[in-house]
């Protein structure tokens, strides 16, 4: 399976090389009637393009979405819903160097083991531009969940070292820093951190925390398919994650049930948890309260200091890594774990309407 | 999508409630040819099994496997390979005073909001009986591995506090100690642990890690389904998984690119890396070097503390649960972690097989 | 993919031989709440058991059917809903000629071709056997579907050169004859016909006809997955069925648009259509009129004739089949086009609910 | 699930309506190292393109094909092969005056039922336009058919009451007509028999007929996989065919087993069958024959004729289509049907490659 298709019943495929004419990707199976415009797709494309600040990197791309498909007078209609992103900067000389070796923390290797060849092109369908898809998709999928109440947040946690306590989140600055952190002053430490690894020719991870409110519970399902299993697939196949957690995650390792366990609490016929530790999933099912989940992001591979490699023909040799790469890809990538959360439990819901007869049986005899 | 299906050629369907007649699995997509026997299947389900230690459950159950279908003289022969558990020890009445409120950090809630009622007989279908099946299931994909000289290998790291150095690692003492853990002092040390916890009627939390030997490298792809991300959704999948990590994991989120990076090396035509900080995939393909994954297990949820929590009318109450659980489920949940890495792999390796156009070629022209 | 799993959403997997201990189905997806019996998955299976009049073939089996799990106090609680028929007269010594040489018109070739071997009792896999789990499922279907006012009827509408004309079905004969025909006196000069079958040591194969009445209008997909194509995949995935046609079928090929057209019509805020030649599907959709389909059968292949083969060496032979075999299985099939038909209705359904954004709206902010 | 996209590993999306920008395909999972340029794509293309002929509709397009991404230095890279084909001659004024009715034979009264309303300009997703990403596809999938001695052809065997006896076929022809039949007498009679239609302000219908060679026998699934449902649902799935018949289809329902059994032959190594009647399928396998399939087409439901019918406010009324129409559409639809059957048979040739384990291990443990 050649994997660029995900999803059930809202169901994307993404398709595109870095150094081709252009990225894209189709929505199949978003519901009819979701009001849509480009400016919708172009607000999500703009946190994730390039050259937003001095840690991302400087190829021009202006990444404008056009719309193809399935939307019609401003709604779509239930058909595809493709949209294409020209490339425009695709500079492919800077990549000539790397075309005979393998980049060491890439995908060459293993493109060249899979495949038998590879588009040497700047990482071809590795490269992060392959995510622009999954963004413009992510858009769509946010647009529909805000319909339904349902709000999907995530931000920056932490960059190296640079850990924001949770006591010290203000969700408002996420916007206001280039860093996507929820807190300015982290976000001040965070960019001195940078810079001392641009100096070092060096390159940071991070974490990537995302919060979801307004999910109804009983949501996903109890054994293959749970809702964090089906997040933690959506989050892991972002190049350059390594980790995920849902609630406390491996803290939870070292707990005792007496403390993790979520007490319920019942209070004007609402019920809800005194603590969550779950992180809003019980049993792969939605609980009601918040989905919080993390990602660990691994430091960008290229790198401009030399690295021990070995060439296609098999022989050691050494690199050095020129093009224009982000120090950090966490900020960028922000959004686009955002996106891969939103396409995830808008399939989710669409597959949970099912669940109960009762529910088959409101919706045949008396509404359709 | 009621998600009890697993699997794209090598596919699994596992059935089954805890207080039901019985439990199951039927692999279907199994390659013809494979030599498979009874013995096979019960080497798994015994270390799953109740009744290894004080640290799991005291309920009896011999767990024999009955393979009904898909296996002809000793071999699979491509057809659905059914295997049937039948439950013995069914004690339904000890759940008898669960049955109207929700146990904290169990699925009783969840599962009511989905379906608008649950079979309340111990857990039903959130049971850790569901595993029997992803454990048959498990031996079948690992004989299958086997016969391509691939290995795969669970066990416990931590529990709780206690957590094994890797420089102590010592696999040959996996199976001497009833935790799984590849060092007896270690076990020595979180066998003390326990008793604590049972002395305090709370319970234990862990690590499980999981090796994998000779994979082939090229194996994954590259966008959604990513090797990591289908080992992430493998593993999250398992009740109690509250994080995933491949490699290096949330370390890798604080590393820095020059040392995170894994150096390549060619030696007698063979390639290969220094380090492993990747855990065995690049982009989403095996690498060739050992696969490394960690999951973290949540402290068993049912504990004899009185806990606060909600009535099914919505009324606050205290519940005290009193059936027979684990303290600690990790050494149980070692060969259910084993079995769902070798089942996503079993499948990966499967469906990678039409990568190359000349494979196809060899295939059809040449050899089938 | 070794396709033994069917479905989207409301998914069934089949398994077991024709002389293994059990044949089997695991149905997934079922809507929790559905109220069922033993009795509902009875009832079906007793219309294709074997033995039933001279023209079905002789082996005994009670063919009773064990639920195992996903029903609790009556009722399926939305977990797999397991379903085990145990074999009891498996008599394997009458398949021992036929171990050694292909059957012409039976797929011991072509399992050897695909698989290097087979289970050679009695058709293994591709016996007729296999439908049991298929009918078990189309019982659950069925029942899911009548909670929706959707009522499928299967029925023989030609054995061999006897064709019931449409002027003269009664739709309340059909259960009135052993061969599920819509009219008594066609039946009788169709047991004339087969005798005539029996006594030249010949077989027969017919057209079965399946109308569902009831359907709501626009259920269906427009492109691939359109309510036809799943139709004509589900029953063609029927051993023996050798043509499909929906609404006039192949009379169509030879109309002119003038004549072919169906007129809408409207009264009392009801739009329906005048005449039927498009079978109730419109553009892969249904459009509210009765669906209406018919498949083809070949006559049993299994003849007690001498007919020329070639064994398993390659050398040429001749060979007389000997076992138990239905002169036409066209009776027997009835059921398994009425569940294949069920099943797949019952999967589009409940796919088609999150068609609109209207609905996600209603169901996720008014009722969950 | 939308249903816009098609296959397991080698999987197909298509998008597009007939008035909007532009129509495409995205090919996710055709291996690497396949020879394949524009050309090969747009000689697809021209075959079902309009405007070749009096018979076919007079809307002016180049339908020019752009391939996006997955191709490198002239062969696939394994990534998605995009392909994007501009509308140009839309002229959405001329279907005004069918936005707000329902025209008989059409879909536009099931896309309302379905979606809630629907892009009126000339039948949106349900235009025949929507085939050309399926026939951008089936070149590819043709061309991969190619490399391993497989051909797939097409032609018309029908139109309207004209039929082309099989003792008088000679497919050199198929090409040298307009009609694609595979003789110029009947083409020239069925261009009468179409004239006539034109007078009549009527149109007609017609069967294609589909041929395949060099198939290895072995492919295909023995329960709902069979090879033959899979091309049913394929050919089903193209808007307007009614029927799908394998070998001799709805004639074998009426013949006996003595006749209709194909029996084996061996010579030289070799297994063949002296008769066809099974169309190259043996229990969803295939037998190493050819494999013949016919799908029935209906009249274009598009005349010039007044025609009953409802608008969309539900009150009778009556329709007259002037828009530019195929007075047949057999002669376009005959190189969709080839590329329908040319997708699956790609598809089903990767996924039968892990059949057996003997096959894994070769490939493995010798190739990799």
């Amino acid at each position: 399976m050649a994997g660029s298709t995900y999803g059930t019943l809202f169901k994307i495929t993404t398709w595109g090389e870095s150094h081709g004419p252009a990225v894209g990707v189709v929505i199949d199976g978003c519901p009819a009637g979701l009001p849509l415009t480009n400016t919708d797709i172009q607000e999500f494309l703009d946190r994730r393009r390039p050259g937003q600040s001095r840690y991302t990197t400087a190829r021009q791309e202006s990444d404008e979405a056009e719309i193809l498909s399935g939307v019609f007078e401003g709604k779509t209609t239930g058909t595809p819903v493709s949209i294409l992103i020209r490339n425009q900067d695709q500079r492919s000389r800077d990549y000539g160097k790397i075309k005979d070796c393998y980049r060491p923390g890439h995908a060459d290797y293993t493109f060249d083991c899979k495949y038998g060849f590879r588009d040497h092109r700047g990482g071809g369908r590795s490269s992060g531009r392959e995510t622009i898809g999954r963004v413009a998709a992510g858009a769509v999928a946010s647009r529909l969940l805000a319909g339904l109440g349902i709000q999907v947040t995530a931000y920056t946690s932490a960059i190296g070292t640079i850990t924001v306590p949770r006591s010290e989140y203000n969700y408002e600055c996420i916007r206001e820093n280039a860093l996507y952190m929820p807190n300015n002053d982290y976000a001040f430490k965070a960019s001195a951190y940078l810079e001392q690894c641009i100096k070092n020719l060096d390159s940071s991870g991070g974490v990537i925390e995302c919060a979801v409110t307004g999910m109804p519970a009983g949501i996903g399902e109890p054994v293959f398919d749970k809702l964090d299993a089906g997040l933690a697939k959506a989050v892991m196949s972002v190049g350059a994650v390594k980790g995920v957690e849902i609630g406390d995650g491996f803290r939870a390792a070292a707990a005792n049930g007496s403390t993790n366990n979520d007490a319920f609490r019942s209070s004007d016929g609402h019920i809800t948890k005194k603590t969550n530790h779950s992180g809003g999933v019980l049993g792969g099912m939605s609980d009601g309260s918040t989905i919080l989940l993390r990602a660990a992001i691994k430091p960008t591979p290229s790198i401009a200091q030399p690295q021990k490699t070995v060439d296609c023909t098999g022989a050691n040799t050494e690199i050095t890594i020129t093009g224009r790469h982000d120090p950090v890809i966490v900020p960028r990538a922000v959004v686009v774990i955002e996106s891969m959360v939103a396409v995830t439990l808008a399939d989710l819901l669409m597959t949970n309407m099912s669940a109960k007869m009762e529910s088959l049986e409101k919706f045949y005899l008396g509404e359709l």
